[in-house]
């Protein structure tokens, strides 16, 4: 769609995609703090902190933070934990779950091992009953999330997020407070402020920043402390703004990622869409745009209800947000094409893909769908289409 | 478990599952009423009755009955409609909703064709969202049933099922007298005491009826005018029982069934089992126990949500209630072990299954977990399984 445009650009100064302006500083800090975060991390549990690791972008980590806790994203991005998790579940359920139980049972993963309880929801049949074995390894606290969108569902889900946060609260000994509560939501808002100030900087053609870098921010954005998520995120925003003023950026087939989460470890789609010479400019994502879409307003209890509400999961029957959301990003990320990623046996995100690829194509917006794990052996096969498609469009 | 049992047995009169007692005057019955259903129900459709076409046990079929409508099962057992669902669902979802839904796209199953309205249920990821695409065939009417088991959640499931009446009255234009109610609930009671009658006279050693003509009576009993049920019910029953005080029946390993449901159509695993020398006794699934457990205890909407909330679905978080329920069959139905069913890419009862193998083994009770499509290509495979899994017990 915006080919015309690219075509002018890839003229001037800008590089496509494969060449390299220089490394962002912003991202060398980024694996620099990364790098200390376990020690950070066992250091204020051993100062009497609780950790909560969560799977899923649905528990409001406002209330842990406002609870002097530490909310703490989950391993579930390798293949290599796999083959242990199949030893107690079905093989074919999607690799995140299979992944992540597998770090929990060969205690391989950090934040696993340094979660006081382990936090889960009901957004999908395999991760609900996969809690059932999950809670043989470890303290588990499990949200219900209703499968509509209806009031009497959001009803549901409010009394499930007040119980949270007594939950919570009893748990670690720390009263809620006003106060709390309100820098907590602070805090988390102006993350949401930001990653949504980079989703602009990244609908500038070219686009200041390749879609594997803005991956590694958002996939460790999950495992870090909220105060070094915000430095980063503000020189990263910074450092972008530079190079948009300077007109430096990368060209190349603009791509949306749209559906399943890219927990860390797991870059696949975007390494092969970024070798076959497209660019991906967002994610439509639980580790994109689901993660920070909407505000909360207000500092109440039900304020975070609401915002958390409102994320559009595919595990909601007649999930038309989501939709809209997609054509809205497309637009917004001046996007050339969709590729919709489904983990392999994700039936919700898989099926509410048919629905969508149809109205994207009625629209004359190209989209390909992508059904894959975290093995090595559809790659070729995976790029060769995701090479058609780029160019195509 | 019961071998020695058997053993002594087969020296007397008994028939081993392969021969054949003469067969039973109420199943030619159920033949003939079954041939005549279909000019039975559009007779009654024409004389302005709705029909309802449902998926699952979990829809209050006295709700539809006493608005002087019709209930009626639908059709997806089948591979032949598998084909042309795939044109819109993906591949790897199970067979039962891939089979439903090119049923209805096909216009191949006349109960699909009769109904005024669908009616579904939020039972699995696989449903709900195949739900969204059904709308865009059918009238459809979708109940929330909640993932918890806990109070919140039968609250919520409460106001559904109030819900649903509304609907059915404002639908059929028939309001729901208490009257109407209870004769709908004594109606459907009856046939629950009648079918635990009949797994009462399938407990027997030699137990009278094999387990292929138990599931062709359970799987029309999806399809059949209540009345008619009732009526042939207890001419089984009668003829079960006359067999039974004159020492005939059939032995051989006897195995429960545990599970997935099997809709008409779908006799794969009880037939692999019979051919195998096996003899089903019970099912603990949809087409089984899970129909006609628990009665409705009153006569009010409230009785029937209380009761129908007590399925044991896979579906739940934490479904303890189920495996209690299986060791209460094995013991119930004198089993000498269980084939558990799982529909291919059934997560819930998949993963469940793992949990159930654990517990039943920890007991010494035999198990094997078979999961399998409508498909011939894995038939051979399940019957060298299943011969040396009744060989061994």
């Amino acid at each position: 769609m915006k080919n015309n445009l690219n075509n002018i650009l890839e003229d001037s100064l800008n590089y496509k995609i494969g060449e390299t302006l220089d490394e962002l500083k912003s991202i060398k800090k980024l694996d620099e703090i990364f790098s200390k975060r376990k020690d950070q991390l066992y250091r204020e549990k051993d100062e009497g902190k609780k950790v909560y690791g969560r799977f899923c972008v649905f528990v409001p980590t406002e209330i842990i933070c406002a609870a002097d806790a530490i909310p703490v994203g989950l391993c579930g991005g390798k293949e290599s934990t796999i083959p242990s998790a199949e030893e107690d579940l079905p093989r074919n359920i999607c690799p995140l779950i299979k992944s992540s139980y597998g770090f929990k049972k060969d205690k391989a993963c950090p934040y696993f091992e340094a979660s006081d309880v382990i936090v889960g929801e009901t957004t999908c049949d395999g991760k609900k009953k996969m809690f059932e074995h999950m809670a043989e390894l470890s303290e588990m606290y499990v949200m219900h999330l209703p499968h509509f969108k209806d009031e009497r569902s959001y009803e549901l889900w409010l009394k499930e997020v007040y119980d949270f946060k007594d939950y919570v609260e009893k748990f670690t000994g720390n009263k809620i407070t006003e106060e709390k509560l309100k820098e907590a939501i602070d805090e988390e808002n102006e993350e949401r402020m930001l990653s949504h100030k980079l989703y602009e900087l990244r609908s500038q053609i070219p686009t200041p920043i390749t879609g594997k870098d803005a991956l590694k921010i958002f996939q460790r954005s999950f495992l870090l402390d909220i105060k070094d998520r915000l430095a980063i995120l503000k020189e990263v925003i910074s450092e972008l703004e530079e190079r948009v003023k300077n007109g430096e950026g990368y060209t190349g087939k603009r791509i949306l990622v749209a559906g399943c989460p890219m927990v860390a470890g797991n870059t696949k789609i975007v390494d092969i869409i970024e070798e076959v010479g497209g660019l991906v400019v967002g994610e439509e994502t639980c580790t994109g745009t689901r993660k920070f879409d909407n505000l909360v307003n207000g500092y109440t209890i039900d304020d975070l209800a609401e915002r958390y509400f409102k994320i559009n999961c595919a595990s909601a029957f007649k999930n038309d947000s989501r939709i809209e959301r997609i054509k809205e990003l497309v637009k917004e990320q001046n996007a050339d094409g969709v590729v919709y990623y489904t983990l392999q046996y994700c039936h919700t995100f898989n099926v509410e893909g048919a629905l969508i690829e149809k109205e994207l194509k009625n629209l004359g917006i190209p989209i390909i769908r992508i059904e894959t794990d975290y093995s090595e052996s559809d790659k070729e096969q995976i790029k060769t289409r995701l090479e058609a498609f780029v160019e195509m469009i």
